[in-house]
């Protein structure tokens, strides 16, 4: 691939020769001859120096000394790198195209065109499966289910009934949508008496859910992740949840039931929402923390069990690694005081 | 439905039109007419004055002012609701009658009537499928399995060999029932040799785990979860554990080898319980904290890493608040004491 | 099977009736005559004077003065003891032989000898099957996956394309190896752009996953799980981590992207390690810890959220139960230095 296609793919422009042949992609440090690579953080300009790579993606706003270097400038650099990385480097094709023969397909379900579908597949009754969907081996798509354009499912995934999936979501391997909300009424002997769960899950259009997630399913209406959120594996996702546009989860995190999560928001690995709360826009939440109050005020990060503010967290921190010592100390300070007072 | 087949139903007594038909049910503050709806919490009262329901599910000593509203009067109001929604607004069939013919079930196991079994299913050599169970879509039943009558297996749920479910169990999908013990000796080269998990799990009756939960095997015997206990999803049971009747355990819990729970016990999301501990029945474990030692008085409420009793939690907690300040004070007092001690 | 035939196989002397028929196994203090039992734990030495065992697996070193016994000396009794089950209790089959004519294998995957495959098991283009593998029901095994001899794929398992697991690898139900790293570059108005995910996961020799665990595939390059490590369930491994030989992981414990922990370490349940850390060798870090600093000195211990050495995490825990009292003394002891400042 030229310079130039690249350049015209990624939104940049070029400096030096747009001819020039790319035929690979590499780091800064390592990248040889006829490949391209990039420079977003400052931490690696030092390599910007000797690098042997061909063209180097860089800001627009870049000043080099290097002359032999093919300069491409993009408004985000990393970003633009990744669409290179994508045009470079296709990704292998996640399933081959066609329907499997030994999968099962309800005569009632309504198939678009260019599906695929792995062996071993279940779509049941009035599935509707929208166009260039491709649905991996030994996954399940419940009756009335609905999945949007494009969208990916990974092998052995399981869709409950009436789900719906918009256009271009992928969800990876073990992952479940549409289970059961726990939702039991104690009775007076101590017994549960289950709440049936009648809702169903949304998801919007590019979303991505990792492997062996739980998504449950309403009580009554829904659970929405909204259009471009991004979930890691293992993550729990708990009845009338909604999650706001690119909101990224990390690993192992859980939401409760009914909480709604604000629009880019982050939470790290092993977060813990409790239910009932609302989360402002843009709140991070940092790694392990328990967020058990609503967050109204967006755009801050918290850590904590319960969070705090993450200042204040890490005054805290600092303050229980002196603890023991102050207590000490102040162990001191008492005899003393009771020194003085007795000698008046 | 007549008001009076509800009432029977869910074994309230009319106060109205004991005729009137319900056509729906809602919530307090949207029910139509025609509709029926309850109120138990009295937050909200205020939404009775209002109500436009035909029926409303109030308790037994409830006093009205509305002469209009038919009320009908259950011990407890919640979980009558709960009945009448059930009777309402039947749930979906999770799984369509029949066997499906692309499905393997070995000529030795013993399959009850009225059984169902989706599509890609695997039942092995001698297991024993009660009358009305259903086994949906991808799962996995091993060899020498006994399911009890009506039970409810979601797809690609798999039940490892030899592992006993009673009656009326709901297993969700991607759950794994009786994998090995984490069990390995460590040798002195500093690998570790298995240690094989030769017992089973077994589930009582009226138990429902969520998806994507594991419950391992026993390394001998069992590991038990007994009658009424209600799992969500993403928990970990490991070998030995036994469950206590009636307990319910939220997302993303854990509870280590040989640990035993008591009956009618609630351990919120993410809780973590060491190995080898007994903890009394009607323990509460608030969310994200972690047990590490026996609890042995039953009813109280615990919190923390490593947990305390939730009101002393609850005093550490304000006073580790405190505690940055507290240390810039003490700082003080200790140059004030000083000054005095040299002034003598 | 004969006491000298259970000492050649688990490298033990024998003190006694080398002839002896050892019919099964038994706890120290139930074992009946005819069984073999092991004393390797100091506490149970009482229940040697009174065992009914046949035979008792001792160290070598240890001294009896009960002449009826049949001892077996070896260096560790515990490992010596679970050999010596293995031999007397094989544990049952965990998939029986031939290949299941309800599975789709790709003609072009290479499958060795004695290779078993269960229902529904899907094996995509050039899979490499070794010598002895098995492979059960439900699993996917994707294109181009290398498995080498003698491992078990427990049922519905996903493998993604490309993956390479060593020999004698077993992976519990469930478990998805190989799904897509958690990369996604933002963009300005807010969205992301998904980081293709070109790498694999290795996974070397004598591993065991257990159940429902996720391990990711690399950005480029791998994810590596070293010779001899053992993960229980629920565990989440990220992108580019290694774990290095032998290392042993925990229920629901977590390791963000590009981690390298060393050999020999311990994690129990629950913790997480940060992204871009490097752990020493033989670390040990107890249970629902967070681990937000690389560890640079091997064989410590570790504590809390973030980590602290163990010694100095039990002296803050005890700190800060002091605390709320220090508090009140505190105020105390300010008001009594006022008084004195007073006075002058």
């Amino acid at each position: 691939m030229k310079v130039s296609d690249i350049a015209r793919l990624i939104g940049a422009s070029v400096n030096g020769n747009a001819e020039a042949e790319i035929t690979g992609i590499g780091k800064i440090e390592d990248a040889k001859p006829g490949e391209i690579t990039f420079l977003a953080n400052p931490k690696y300009q030092r390599y910007f120096e000797t690098t042997r790579a061909s063209a180097v993606i860089v800001s627009e706003d870049f000043k080099s000394k290097r002359t032999d270097l093919t300069l491409l400038r993009a408004k985000d650099p990393y970003v633009a790198f990744v669409f290179a990385l994508k045009a470079l480097i296709p990704p292998p094709e996640p399933l081959s195209a066609g329907v499997s023969p030994v999968s099962y397909i309800s005569p009632k379900a309504v198939v678009g065109k260019d599906v695929r579908v792995g062996a071993f597949v279940c779509i049941l009754d009035n599935a509707k499966i929208g166009n260039g969907v491709k649905i991996s081996h030994g996954s399940v798509v419940g009756e009335d289910v609905e999945i949007g354009e494009n969208s990916l499912i990974y092998p052995n995934v399981t869709i409950y009934q009436g789900c719906k999936l918009g256009k271009n979501v992928t969800i990876h391997s073990g992952t479940v949508i549409g289970s059961d909300g726990f939702g039991f009424a104690p009775k007076e002997d101590g017994t549960y008496e289950k709440i049936p769960q009648l809702g169903i899950v949304v998801i919007e259009d590019d979303v991505e859910i990792g492997s062996n997630c739980s998504v449950d399913r309403a009580t009554f209406g829904e659970t929405r992740i909204c259009r471009g959120v991004k979930i890691d594996n293992l993550v729990q996702i708990a009845h009338n949840v909604v999650i706001g546009d690119n909101t990224v989860i990390a690993g192992q995190s859980g939401i409760a039931g009914s909480s709604k999560i604000g629009k880019n928001c982050v939470l790290a690995g092993q977060v813990a929402i409790v239910g009932h709360l609302e989360i402002a826009d843009h709140t991070t939440v940092a790694g392990k923390s328990g967020v058990s109050k609503s967050i109204t005020e967006p755009g801050k990060i918290f850590f904590g069990i319960p969070v705090k503010e993450m200042h204040e967290a890490r005054r805290i921190e600092g303050a229980m690694r002196m603890l023991p010592k102050i207590i000490e100390e102040f162990s001191e300070l008492q005899h003393k005081v009771e020194k003085l007072i007795n000698k008046e």
